[in-house]
């Protein structure tokens, strides 16, 4: 049983990380902070917890926590983490910061999309990516995990087999996402009020989302060139739910499904948490609600020599806090699935 | 660990019965049976279950299901399983049915309102009402269980403490009740319809929900009258969550808030899947969601002498597979929240 | 022709006044005020009215615009408008206040609900409650119509007839009533959050919702004692519509529906604006969504003798913009259905 | 006033033409034929026509009708309009096909994506396509319009103005559009049953949805070579409203996005029903909710190259039943504007 902290508790990220951590065999939760709500009881503020956590929320204190627990998991907004992870934190406890600060390697890159200075960039080059499936091996050992966002999630588990295995033209790059609003936290704004968001779909940020550079990065990292790509994110009237229809021209206009599915099978064929559909079938957010599982389907249009492949995930669970345990699982040798096996809660 | 079966299996019930008992440490599920799907993967109906159950679903039979596990569920609409079940099988194996068939004592008055012949009457009287924390003792050496409806499971929980302790007047009571459309289950109607359902409400079936003689029939059991109220009904475009909103005269004037508060403690207050609120909060159905919680609050209205009692609970688990797990729990001696610990799924 | 002004045309009561107001064809908007937006145009704040309004907002003066319009309606915050409105003001122009200010007769009973001291008692007793069917003779004349609350539209609207013909127990009324989000207006807040209201319902202010007193006022209008009842609102996931359940025992038990038909035929038989059910049909809000129509059915519960009337309108268009122009239409003379005439949209 | 008759008036596009038609100041419906529900009274179908039609639907026959009105409108399930309509009709009345028989102008085409015999090709070349804003000089004259699907009037006015300026590379168009449900249409079926598309996102149909065809003719049309792309579609848990990314690369890196912009103007800038964008503004469904308008917003992505282009527009109103009516204002030559003017319900 390991002991550990969840550091920005209140918001969704947070309580989704304390939901999941709850039912969690292996790992205990005994500080829960939060700036704006310490002294209250976290089942005050989010009441499905009454009769299951009685804690009080804390002020956060990052070098006391260290000490105290094995594990601190980081739900805070970008540009506040990289001011108060150190090494002197990290030679205490493992961390898992689930804010973009450790995500982009480039500090320049960083600073260019974020708008504003990265604090702590010597904690970079040893931060690593924590895509649970493709960076397994370094995850096992390191101490500060850069947990994915939730639409690069959806977007590089759904382009990597391809790009990887050079199917596809990696100049033609499109993705076309679609996000529930939980996706745009807890504060309030015009657009995420009831009335402005339901019963209606947009487009927002087209070309310019922060998740951009880190699905470009993370697909960089496999082919000689840089890649380039145009992502465009939606919102939608669900609760979760991220629907991620990626496209881009196959390099050879032979390329068959069977192919394409090939490949998949190979990168994915034995990952629990990834399922491939069966051909003809795309994947609906409602069947990976509330649950870790990235489902995956696609198509090759013969006619145009497009690929289009079609990723759901729960952009709070494996978009975030999900994956977040399963990097804790297999940072601290667990089973990969514990306390993730719930089955999605599909009605 | 013991064997059950799902009778019924691809029904809203069914599959809440089946996510719900993926989960629970000591019951198998080996059996599932669907009419209209035998022969065909589970996970192909509801892909939710991909990697999860690879089982088939098959034919029903209930004299060979019952020699070989020791529960069976029974999730068909009314009017079947009165003439499935038998007390030949009920001494081969114990049966929780989540219809309607055994929950009306009175064959007349099951009659009269379901508008079919009750084919079984020999195991009304044998049959428990299911209604776990207040059945508990009789629910323990059950055979048959009667598990409750949604509506009335909401109803009877937000009345049965007042009426009990004679603080209403019996002859007033009116229930107003709001439910998700899962409530409806699966079968297409129009009234269902995507676009016929969605950003409207209604009431439907004023004063002549069948759920409304098995609500007076568990209330009249605690008085010397037999109890007849209001109860009406509304369909809300939400997935899952009944919100029962309780009306009657105090028979007193004098009754204060903090007389109803006490007797909801004295007959609640050690409850786990019951939470009582604060005063002048009320439940909201999305802190029950996907989870076997009641909660309730209530407002003394002075200026009227009438009490109000609100109760939320999750239709699919509390109103249905929820308590029937809870019930299962009661009847094999497993802790009765077993199971069923996961945190409400609020966002 | 006349001329108006919405004075707080930014609100969703206002845009409402606006959008309707536009394809009024006896009634221009020449002036759109707004504190918060002035100097913006109309246009940015509401991008529906782009190629239709391209006026900009004004900062507002009723003095001033007293001179220039021959109406002014007001869709601000309560406490406002009852500082603002004057017998000077009143000389040169009509009023049509959509706020709480002049609906409740007695001073005590306003400061007593609202908190807060009215500041214009004088006009509180020439201000003309403007529920149009039941007041259109009074409206008629009036230079202040204070435009009934949503709530109270539908609740009033559903028990006048058998109020005022002494068919149910006064003291034993409860209202159960259901209302979309635009209700809650346009102002931020944790309830109106899309992710903490979508997929949830909830009773809130039980027995203490403002409009209690202002449904207590115009039903006692009608007999010799004062009526006092309980109203609990609840809010649903829709944009707009109030369903209300009202429940009252009946005071005879030979009392039938046809009876009941009767009375509603007798006040309502001839009223565009009213639809009366046919019998076992009750009102969805969806058949009057976006019009300023007012459905309602009703049930006589001869188990309990209950009646149950079931009122459904559009919150903003009945319940406030679509009946204060019913209102100046009556004022100024015109039919009343002019500029209310398109369908409700249904789908 | 022109008579008109609605064939097939019980479905969604029927409803919407004939709640758009009773405003509409110079068209009369005489007569609603629709098979299912003959006889009945179109009210007690859509309940929201109470107090406004009290037609009763009747039996279809298109020789009798085009004796009687001077248009018919046909809103029927494709296959069947090509066998109804004859040239012996188009000499008694215009006709205005809201389905797909006629939208195609090569049989094989048809046939191959409509997996149907095409019974009137001798109609096909007479035909025209009514795309209102790029087709109104042929429209005028027609005796026969194929009026467009919702998706592709989304999705060619999104793109007709850069394919026609040659801005963009025809080889690498790729559409991806949202879509409310009542696409789908009234009939039943698992996939709009509410409690499985509500909370949802899914695609559907990728790369093989009916509507590509249709797109790849109109813009075909405007350029030497056949323009294949590739389209697909996702389905929207809302009732109403089309969003359409549509993504290309640019011809030329050095175009910005005024030169987009120009071009954009250069097409739309007088059209009324054509809404262009600010820069870095893009469209939401609601604020074309019920209307007639069609939004458009672009951005240049300076960094891929692509240029991304949002469109959005009411399904059933710009992409079905406005553009109807805007193509009879056309025919008739009544303003283009009539009976289309009301704001759109953004609330």
């Amino acid at each position: 049983m390991i002991k550990t902290a969840v550091v920005g508790a209140t918001g969704y990220v947070g309580e989704e990380l304390v939901r999941l951590l709850s039912a969690h065999p292996q790992a205990e939760i005994p500080y829960l902070t939060s700036h704006s709500n310490a002294g209250q009881k976290y089942s005050e503020i989010y009441r499905s917890f009454n009769h299951i956590i009685s804690d009080t929320c804390i002020e956060e204190n990052l070098e006391e926590l260290a000490q105290k627990v094995d594990l601190i998991f980081i739900a805070l907004p970008h540009g506040i983490a990289c001011k108060k992870i150190n090494k002197n934190i990290l030679e205490k406890a493992k961390v898992i910061d689930l804010g973009a600060d450790f995500r982009i390697k480039s500090k320049q890159v960083y600073e260019e999309w974020y708008k504003t200075e990265h604090k702590s960039t010597e904690l970079l080059e040893e931060a690593v990516y924590g895509l649970s499936e493709w960076k397994r091996e370094r995850v096992k050992n390191a101490r500060l995990v850069a947990n994915p966002g939730c639409y690069t999630t959806c977007s590089i588990l759904s382009l990597l087999p391809v790009v990887k295995e050079g199917l596809i033209d990696t100049e033609t790059i499109v993705i076309d996402a679609k996000s529930g609003v939980t996706g745009a936290g807890k504060s309030l704004s015009p657009g995420t009020h009831f009335t402005e968001c339901n019963e209606s779909v947009k487009a927002y940020k087209i070309a310019s989302h922060r998740h951009t550079p880190e699905i470009e990065q993370e697909l960089s990292e496999f082919v000689q060139k840089e890649i380039k790509l145009t992502f465009t994110p939606s919102l939608i009237p669900i609760q979760r739910g991220i629907l991620a229809n990626c496209y881009a021209k196959l390099v050879d206009k032979s390329i068959k499904y069977e192919d394409v599915r090939e490949i998949f099978l190979k990168y994915y064929g034995k990952e629990y948490f990834i399922r491939i559909m069966e051909k003809d079938n795309y994947p609906e957010t409602r069947w990976v609600r509330n649950s870790n599982f990235y489902d995956v389907g696609f198509k090759v249009d013969a006619r145009t020599g497009n690929l289009v492949v079609a990723g759901a995930i729960d952009n709070l669970v494996k978009g975030a806090s999900g994956q977040a345990i399963q990097n804790m699982n297999i940072m601290f040798g667990f089973d990969e699935k514990t306390g993730l096996e719930s089955v999605p809660a599909c009605l």
